[in-house]
């Protein structure tokens, strides 16, 4: 093991209150703590990379979920990548490149449990917290097999310069169907089409999205996968084929609703079309992991996916401001917070 | 063959106009006709019970739905029970009690296409119109099929005193699970749980049905067969356990709404509990019909099961007031109007 440099600290951010709507300023709490050396067993990573992500607006609220909110006066819950600066454990050594939940601080202690070893060679450390990482399996497991895509089927998917969406369009059209991406502004159509490949691409601030998706998939829609709510889901919904699938994945457009989230006025078209929607969570497919990581980086290799990353550098001090790209729609694939 | 009275007439109910809101006698345009002896290769049918259901509010709007709208100046289209009473068809005769898609009038000519002999002294024809029916498939597909109902789960449905309702709870006893109904009224309740037996039954009209719900199941809900929508399935969607299934079957709370429907709000429920919302249509399950009737049957003739029914005794001219009852919450199980 190498020794930390004395005095080394570790700046943190803790969850201060929680927001009503957007999470301004007030919302977090910078600390700071030395960092000690680790104990038999432990290791310390440096945090290098911050994944950060819609889920984590419904972490800062105090209501029942898939994971616990975040307590007042936690260090907040976030993925993140890192290198090991100092170790006592057999399995990790200095220099190795990791992932896990790390939290947004700038080093973190660990015994290992959830901890990746990455391989820093073969693709960046942002392409391992996004297409290689959480939002890739979302996308995979997803589409696969909450959505159970067959060859030829369109999908339909909201959010599609988002982290997810962007991959979830690519990954239909290898596996040869039609994608049909809806995202906000000119510069994210044209990225999906003229970048990413997905066959049409709908403005939903410039459009009317009900006319733009029956002209953008004039046999209904087979698969429609939901990163927004709202209005567009109940779009979606009413241009659905026979049997088709609603995969539920996010809701950005509530998030930071106040008062009552609005429902899919539509939903009986489910009944009309023998259509479900369902919900999902990737741990879920956790022990597939490594599978779907082999064939997304193959693909990734082979030229024929591309990760769509927003990296923004600064210091872990820009958590709360950077995270607010994501619910002004302000950014474009996976957003990441490089730090130093 | 026995030939028809001389100068039989044919009373009919036809579509005159498409209804906004609760479909009146503005609605409805009576006519007659006589009945004419079969050709070759076709038989008469006298009508002796007529299906109300819920589902006919849909086929009076001009909607794309899972079957084409009822035509302006159309016999209304309503399954029905009856007699042959005329016969040049190799496969029926005289005497011989059929159901099928006969419409609301009193004789129909048929050439037997989707046409079904009944055994009246196994069951009467009101049960082969309501368990023994598409009511009872329903039912049975719906909750063993679409819901996948497993041994010990708890099974909410609303519409419980209704004909699909009635049937699905005492379906989820017989399959070893737990059976909460809610219906409107004391009466209805009472019914439910004394009669039918429901482990317990919520009055939607005087408790609180997200409070009922959550003391009525309080390990939350395995699967809830909707009948209703509106706010009662938002009270469903709160209380759902992990990988629960909502089985969409109708809406009545919404058919005669003007205006939107209401969607719900808690939908992202399926979310965090990576539960699923599915439509379906009996007719998908056709092939499986026969064995679903004999094990139906079966448990009939057992005294496991029994048949709710409300047999209005009336002429075919009787029919529009008496589909009302369904729309007012009048009725209690299935709702059949018999001929004379």
């Amino acid at each position: 093991m190498t020794e930390l440099a004395a005095g080394t600290v570790n700046h943190q951010v803790r969850l201060a209150a929680r927001p009503t709507g957007l999470p301004g300023p007030e919302v977090w709490q910078h600390t700071e703590e030395p960092v000690a050396e680790p104990g038999d067993g432990r290791f310390v990573v440096r945090v290098t990379h911050l994944s950060l992500d819609p889920a984590m607006r419904g972490w800062m609220n105090d209501a029942r979920s898939y994971v616990p909110p975040v307590g007042i006066g936690e260090v907040f819950r976030a993925l993140a990548g890192g290198e090991v600066v100092a170790s006592r454990h057999p399995d990790f050594a200095v220099g190795d490149h990791v992932t896990g939940q790390f939290g947004a601080q700038e080093y973190v202690t660990s015994d290992g449990a959830g901890v990746q070893k990455v391989d820093v060679g073969a693709a960046p450390m942002s392409t391992h917290l996004s297409l290689l990482g959480m939002t890739g399996m979302t996308a995979y497991f997803g589409l696969f097999d909450v959505g159970a895509m067959a060859e030829g089927e369109t999908v339909l998917v909201s959010g599609a310069a988002g982290a997810v969406g962007s991959v979830v369009g690519q990954l239909a059209k290898i596996r040869g169907g039609r994608a049909v991406g809806i995202a906000g502004g000119p510069e994210k159509c044209a990225m999906l089409v003229d970048e990413l490949g997905f066959d049409a691409a709908i403005d939903y601030r410039a459009e009317n999205v009900n006319k733009a998706v029956r002209a953008a998939a004039p046999d209904g829609v087979d698969i429609y996968f939901d990163n927004v709510g709202g209005e567009i889901l109940d779009a979606a919904l009413a241009r659905l084929r026979m049997h088709a699938r609603v995969v539920l994945c996010g809701a950005i457009s509530q998030y930071n609703a106040e008062g009552r989230p609005v429902g899919p006025a539509n939903y009986m078209s489910l009944l009309i079309n023998r259509a479900r929607m369902e919900g999902f969570l990737v741990f879920d497919y956790a022990d597939r992991y490594p599978q779907a990581v082999a064939e997304m980086s193959g693909w990734l290799n082979e030229g024929k996916l591309r990760s769509a990353e927003d990296v923004v550098t600064g210091s872990i001090g820009d958590f709360g401001d950077t995270l607010l790209r994501l619910f002004r729609g302000a950014n474009t694939g996976k957003l990441v917070l490089q730090i130093g």
